[in-house]
């Protein structure tokens, strides 16, 4: 996850800062957020992405200045999976 | 980017155990990583991989305890790009 954009985001600043000093001037924006990969018992993926945008919205992420998007194998753009209960969640807070 | 697996993930562990406590029992298991998406000029989405596979090992990832995956908009699995040097970039350490 990261922060929404209309929130400074001091830590990709100097990540940006840093480069151009290494000589990585190309890298012209960075945003840096939090990544979780969740294990899940959930009979569909769509099961499985109710499950986790529930855990995000009360656990995970700070809906003030954080907005997050979930992946869920199984999926139409996700690799397919074994049959089976066990799905592998992705989620990462982004901006909006 | 998240700890190889070798290396104890507290943080994981514990966002399982508060789950748990919440009712979330399917949430089986949790590793956590950090996410970075980096705006770079290259001429080619392989020219993208090059400057930040070189940039997560010199300044963002921890190879000790850390392995990572990079993703770059144009390459045949990501969004396709408008045509220019502009390209986002998406990198999360993950567990070998």
């Amino acid at each position: 996850m990261t922060l929404k954009p209309s929130v400074f985001d001091p830590q990709g600043r100097t990540i940006v800062e840093a480069l151009g000093s290494m000589g990585y001037g190309a890298v012209r924006d960075v945003r840096q957020g939090k990544y979780f990969e969740l294990d899940v018992d959930a009979e569909t993926p769509a099961a499985a992405r109710t499950l986790v945008t529930e855990v995000a919205d009360r656990l995970l992420a700070n809906p003030v200045i954080e907005s997050y998007r979930v992946e869920v194998d199984g999926e139409e753009t996700s690799p397919p999976v074994e049959p089976g209960r066990r799905r592998v969640t992705r989620m990462v807070t982004l901006g909006d």
